[in-house]
This record gives C-alpha cells, sequence and structure tokens, in this order.
C-alpha cells in the first residue's frame, strides 16, 4: 500500500489509523476472531519498546518469571470483583488430548490468581518478602469489537506482580513503577507525554485497592491508556491465603500488586506521532533509524554510488539501527516512499552528483518534504546524523506535547464541558460520585481518566454538582 | 532444599534430576496439570540462552514476529501427517465469552498452519522470498507423563519459518539453522558437545520432508534430542497454497522450512553438567557468574570485609554478573550451600584473614572441595576471575565430551547392541527400514536419534540384517 492509498487523517481518523498500520506493515488480521498477526516491523517496534521495559523492570530489581497460560476455573472464581470483571471476557478449554476435562480451563485474561495461589506457597517468613517478579507473556480476553494493537482478543503484554510486607512498600512500589518505568519508557523512549494519576473506583482494576495510570493523547483529542499499575490492598492475598510470618512472631496477610503495559503502546505509538503519509517513528523505538537510498542510473553510476556509501557507513555498525535499500528492482521514488510510510527517522540520498559536491541529501520524517531536507557535508555526516536522531527524539516529545496542552480545557459548567470533551482532555473541579460519572458517560461517552497527581492548592467549583471542591479530575473520550 | 537432600546419581538418577529442579529453584509444578511454573532462576537460564539464540537468529538475516495462539481447527486438518502427529495431543478452546463457539479453536501445538495460512497471503512473487521469520512463543501439547523442562504441557520456544524458492535455498537453510545457530549455542554457549544428522522417516517431523537434529547424551547415557531443523518439502505449500510468480513467469509452488528448540534445553543442561551436590552451569549461562560471600563474626568485621569486597568489585559491573551476598540473617554455610546448589561457576569468599593476607578465596564450582578452591592475591582478582570464568566453560565442554565419546560404542551384533545401549550411544552400520527400527524399539527402548553426518567412506555390515551397508546410525534410549 503506497503513501498515496492512505485516509487523511481529518477525512476519517479511525480509516487513516487502520491504513498506516496495513501501509507500514505493522499488523493485520488473521483467521482467529479478533486476533492479529504482528509483522515483523510492528514486532521490531514491540522488541524496541519490550527492551526499554526489561531494562527499567530488572534495574529497579524485579526479576522475570513465566506462569501458566491456563488458569483453573476455581482460581478464577476466588476473587468476587476480579470474577465479575473478567467473566464476560474468558475464552475456555474444555477438551485436551482428545478427552473431555473434569475441570475446564481458561486462557490467562491476567494473571493475579494463578500468581497469587503459587504466591501462597512461596511466601512464610518476612525473609521472603518482598517478592518481585514481572512476566512476559500473551493474554486473551474475548473483546466483541477488535481494532489492531488497541483491542485484540489476544495481546502481548508485561506484568508484574509483587508482594510486600506493608501497605506502604505496596503503595511505594506501584507508584516507583508508575513513575520510574512506565512514564519513563513512554515519555523518553516512544516520545509520548502522559498525564498520570488515580483512577475513580469505577475505573479501577477488577480486585484492586487502588489503580494508577498514565494517559496519552491521541491526534483525535481522545484519550489512550498508555500502563496501569494497582496496588491490590490484601483483597489478592486475602482470597488465595498469601501470609507471612512477622519479625514480630505474628501472623500477617500480606500486601500486593500487579501492573502491565501491552502491545496497546504501538497504538499509542501511531496515534501520536503520525501524518497523512504514514508512520512517524520517534528514533528510540525505530527499528530502522536511518536508511540510505543510492541513487543511479547506470551499472557504472551504481558502482561508484554503492563505494560512496560503503565508505560513510563503514563507521555505523553499533551507532545506528540503518538499511542501505540497494534493491535493483526498485526505483528510486518507490523506495523513498516506502520508508516514509515505514516511519525510518532519517532518510540519507546519495547519487553522483553528491558524490561530485562531497555532500550528502539527509531528510527527516518528522517534518515532511523541503522542509525537513538538508545537504550536508560527507565529512560530517554521521555526527550530523547522530545529532539530528536526538533532536528528532525531542522534537515528535515537545510537538505532541504542545498539542497535548493546547487540546487540554477546563470547564467551568457542564455545557463547557460537553463541548471541550468533544476537542481534548478536561481538566476541571469534579466532585460527583460513581452516579455521575455514569451519567457523563452515558451523555458525552467521556469518563475520568484519571485524579491526577498534580492538585491545585485551592477548592473550586465542580462543573457539574456546582459544589465546592479540591479535586480535580481529567475527563475524555477514550479507545 | 539443602544440597544433602539431593538424592545421589547413582541411587535414582530420575529422583536426583527432580531434586535438582526444585533445591535450585528452577520450576516447580502448578495447579495446571502437566504445566510447571519457571521461576526466577530458571527463567535467568531461559534468558541467556534465548538471548544467544536471538542474536544468531537475527545475524542470519531472520526477523522476529508473532501469530495467533489460537488455530482454527480446520487449519490443523489441511496436512495430513501433520494432523496424524499432532491430533491427540491438542487442547481445545471450545467456549468463549460465554457462548460456544461455531469452530472451536486448537491452542498451538506449532504454528507450522497459522503461519501457512498467512504466508500464502505474503507471497506472491519471486520478489517476496525469501521470507525469514522466527517467533517467540508458549506452545501445548497435551502429554500423559510429564517432567519438568523435559516434556511439559506448556513450553517456551521459537520456532523459525520460512519460505524459499528453490528446494536448494530451503535445504540450505535448514542445515544452516542446525550449525550455525543450534549447535554453536548449544555447544558453544551451553558447553553440551552433540551429535548432528539427519531423523529417519519414523523420527522426522509429522508433515516434513526430512528432519535435522542436535542430539546431546546425559549422563545416565541416553540422548536428549536438543534441537530440530525441517526442510518441510511443498509439504504445506500445496496444503496452504504458498505459490509465487518466478522470474520466468511461472507459478511455482515455494519451500519452507520449520525449525525450533525449546525450554527443554534448560534440562539438558541440568543433566549434562549437574553433580550430586546441585546445579552446574557453565558461565555463558550463568545468571550470576560469581558470587562473593563475606566472612566475619561481629560487626566490626562485616564493616571491613564490606568496605574490602567493595573496592574489590568496583570495576565488575558490565564485566561479570556477580553478587554479593549481605544477608546477616543466613550463615556463612548456608550461604555456601545455596549458592553451590543453584550453580554458580566462581565463588569468591573474603574474611578478617584474607585482608590480612591481601588474598581471597576463590571456588570454582565444577570441581567441588578443596580441589577447586585457590587462594589469589587481591591485586589480581579480576583478571584471574575472568580467565577462571573462560577455563570453566572450556572445561565443562571438554568434561561432556569426553564422557559421550566414552560413552559412544560401536556394536557389530544385536547382542552386542542390546548391551551397549543400556549404556550409552551405539554408533554402529544399519540398513533396515521401519519395520526394524520398530523392533528394535520394542525390545530396547531405543530409536535411531540421528543418521550422522559423518558418515564412513567403506562399506560394513549392518549389525541387525547382517546386510552390507554404508549407511551408520546413531541409536538410543532418549527423554
Amino acid at each position: 500500500m503506497a503513501k498515496d492509498a492512505i485516509t487523511a487523517r481529518d477525512k476519517d481518523y479511525s480509516k487513516w489509523y487502520l491504513d498506516i498500520v496495513e501501509a507500514a506493515g505493522l499488523s493485520e488480521n488473521s483467521g482467529v476472531k479478533g486476533c492479529m498477526v504482528i509483522k515483523p516491523h510492528g514486532f521490531a517496534i514491540w522488541e524496541l519498546i519490550q527492551g526499554a521495559l526489561d531494562a527499567r523492570i530488572k534495574a529497579t530489581g524485579h526479576s522475570n518469571a513465566y506462569f501458566p497460560l491456563l488458569i483453573p476455573k476455581s482460581y478464577i472464581m476466588k476473587e468476587a470483583e476480579h470474577v465479575e470483571g473478567f467473566a464476560p471476557e474468558l475464552a475456555e478449554v474444555t477438551h485436551a488430548g482428545g478427552e473431555k476435562l473434569e475441570e475446564s480451563y481458561y486462557v490467562r485474561p491476567t494473571s493475579e490468581t494463578i500468581i497469587g495461589a503459587t504466591y501462597s506457597k512461596w511466601v512464610r517468613s518476612w525473609r521472603d518478602l518482598p517478592i518481585l517478579i514481572n512476566q512476559w507473556a500473551n493474554v486473551m480476553r474475548w473483546e466483541m469489537r477488535t481494532r489492531p494493537f488497541l483491542r485484540t482478543t489476544e495481546f502481548l503484554w508485561q506484568e508484574g506482580h509483587t508482594v510486600h510486607a506493608t501497605e506502604a512498600e505496596a503503595e511505594a512500589e506501584t507508584l516507583m513503577i508508575l513513575h520510574d518505568v512506565y512514564t519513563d519508557v513512554v515519555e523518553r523512549v516512544m516520545a509520548i507525554p502522559v498525564y498520570k494519576g488515580l483512577k475513580t473506583d469505577k475505573e479501577k482494576f477488577a480486585g484492586a485497592l487502588r489503580t494508577y495510570a498514565i494517559e496519552a493523547m491521541m491526534q483525535d483529542g481522545k484519550a489512550l491508556q498508555a500502563g496501569t499499575s494497582h496496588n491490590l490492598g490484601q483483597n489478592f492475598s486475602k482470597s488465595f491465603d498469601i501470609k507471612y510470618q512477622s519479625q514480630e512472631n505474628t501472623e500477617e496477610y500480606a500486601w500486593t500488586t500487579s501492573w502491565g503495559v501491552s502491545t496497546r503502546l504501538i497504538g499509542a505509538l501511531i496515534m501520536c506521532h503520525s501524518d497523512d503519509d504514514g508512520l512517524v517513528l520517534p528514533p528510540a523505538v525505530a527499528p530502522i533509524q536511518v536508511v540510505v537510498v543510492p541513487i543511479y542510473r547506470s551499472d557504472e553510476e551504481k558502482a561508484k554510488v554503492m563505494e560512496t556509501i560503503a565508505r560513510l557507513t563503514a563507521e555505523w555498525a553499533g551507532k545506528f539501527r540503518f538499511k542501505v535499500d540497494d534493491r535493483d528492482y526498485e526505483n528510486f521514488g518507490f523506495k523513498v516512499s516506502e520508508w516514509e510510510v515505514k516511519g525510518v527517522p532519517v532518510r540519507v540520498e546519495i547519487g553522483p552528483k553528491d558524490i561530485e559536491k562531497n555532500s550528502a541529501a539527509v531528510a527527516r520524517r518528522d517534518r515532511p518534504g523541503k522542509a525537513g531536507k538538508s545537504f550536508v557535508d560527507q565529512a560530517g555526516l554521521t555526527e550530523h546524523i547522530e545529532s539530528l536522531l536526538a533532536e528528532i527524539q525531542q522534537a515528535l516529545y515537545d510537538r505532541a506535547k504542545e498539542f497535548r496542552d493546547t487540546h487540554t480545557y477546563t470547564a467551568e459548567t457542564y455545557d463547557e464541558f460537553k463541548t471541550q470533551v468533544q476537542l481534548g482532555f478536561v481538566r476541571a473541579y469534579f466532585d460527583g460520585d460513581r452516579k455521575d460519572e455514569d451519567r457523563i458517560q452515558d451523555e458525552t461517552k467521556s469518563t475520568v481518566r484519571c485524579i491526577p497527581f498534580d492538585q491545585p492548592d485551592v477548592e473550586g467549583k465542580c462543573f457539574l454538582t456546582g459544589r465546592s471542591t479540591k479535586r480535580v479530575c481529567i475527563f475524555a473520550k477514550s479507545y
């Protein structure tokens, strides 16, 4: 699919998204309802996100482990809220090895229950705590309406599951993951600015005491929940009997947390940065950061050009992820278009004229057309690209942040709110309860995305109830 | 579980294996029949094996991707041999989202079918070939008798799936993976010597044209198939309609391959190197390569010792994977025993006496007791450990190879064969057919592990039929 086949954002945002996924070769539908095939380019992006997350998860003291895909039916039933939240979405294995099973299994929708059952065996004494474990896994939630990366029946994710001696330690873990792992990766690696805060009871994880989230704004003004971190309190330790002997020799229920981000992040990446020409990738998550496209019209020209390219790229291994596109059976225009659609941050073009002038043409993907093109001395090309990649990484973040800030509104009345929430986020004093949240959702399709950490010092008037309150919430329509 | 609780190998080899898995904290049974929890130490070993494989898979031109966990029933049915091979082991999802499904799905036992269905859409022209893709995934085969790592209902693996224009290219790919990826990782990273060769028709993969394998010898003389690489011929391309337009404008069925290794390799690692004191790990796959255990009897002594350790280990980050065991609530003997059981290749002990003498005690795990202990000048400690790790890596390989070579026999008669195959491998002239293989299996529980690449130049007499033949096979009982 060529770039001129991509629907424009302002024409049909939803179609634009699907076009990008297809044109950039990120994923495609499979023969399994709601499940996608993650294609090499899409998976390479995921591997870079994974690498950034995994490094931080380990640096903060966690180890990876692996728990079973299947969960006995009886486990899921043990935590009441959890069951209620996940029951409608479960896929069930009823037969195996040619026979009907005595007790059927669910394909994990998340692993609190099977991990809780395991931890109850591992935890005996305060010496066993904390347990700090993460799992990279596939999970399955039977969804009616699916969209590539954003909502699929099967998706890939990491799920951290930790056990602590005290509520304070569990709370510290929950927040540390949100700040030092999730926010750091999403903002600094993926160049997506986020609002951070607490979920309301209506929006929290099924079975959690408190859920914290990071929320990103897409280019249509909608929110995408990019990661969640749950303080599970003692809910799961009571359901699964996770108890420890304290230093004072008393028996205590432990405090647990869980936290996860998924392949959904790729959806956020697409919708935050890309344009009508295709995917736009921050260099830190670009599988190919620099592509070199040779220009030639004869074998003789090609030989010269390729020799120059070989010399210029000789020191690039280990510095950049780069590719030289020397395909003979595709023409120059096709190649340029393909790498634009795939979101490669920097394109270098070298032809006979450039060799004469000892220069190279350098184009940056985040500024299409002439605005982003410059001619650079071959002598300084490597250094130029190095600083250009850093510049693009920052520019994408800045652009996304400016967009988000100018699309974050402040409503004082429900009427104002109704208009604003169709355009972007609304940050407003809100004193309502769950019923009010339900009403707002019914009437505007928007929800409380989070109660941001960053709260005002002074009281204000709730836009809905008119009551005085110190609580500010962020509302938005969401993916 | 302490090391004195580990059953001796010569007493009960099978129990010894289970004891090691438990004592070293590698895995444990879960609430799901035949599925294990891979614990942090076991998973960290897997991550190191994965890393070594993934680097080589990418260096040889492959990309990672991800295909659905579930496979429509109709897909599995398309390739006749494949169905027959896998049908008895399938887990079936019949219900989802609270309803009975119209067509049920199988949890993938391997992915040739779902990937074949996808490739049929991707392959149009010779320009699309080769397709070189790998997937890291969990798979499920409903096994009756399971053993941790060796045979579990769910396991983790990589499965490569490639498409080529010609049989020669598919064959070259199949062999390249066997030599440059699998043999290289298993021999050089895991320090396990292997025999390489072709499987007989009886032993090949369900649906393959030819299966190649690497076979390792365990300490009880049994074989463990450590990796397989299949030339699938045109079987799957015909079942799934993977066709391409050639450069000569003819329509051709493509040639496909698949290849995989799994968490089974951890079983091989345990059974190849470990001893009656616990796990023994080659440094390249040891999550902790060096452990430092301080010796002290007072807070004052501890302060001094820890100061010395901090100084000595200051330059170790990035050089070794190391850990300083400063737990106050465990004693010295417990710590030493724990790290031995977990297979840490090098242990450094430092106490007040060592500080006086400016030395450190260094113990190597592959030579337990006094034989492997030496006192090293603190000034040269880092260099000493560096070369010691390399030495241990080689020593483990050499020891395993010597064991294998002295336990590989040559039978000239079936009587000789019967005795020898209870002790190790038998490499012998064999001219029999499938019926003969079945008979040998019935009577001796052994199978042809492979027809090694390394074949004799001269004819010999088949140990079973007495006929003249040039074919030598390797037989063994196996896991």
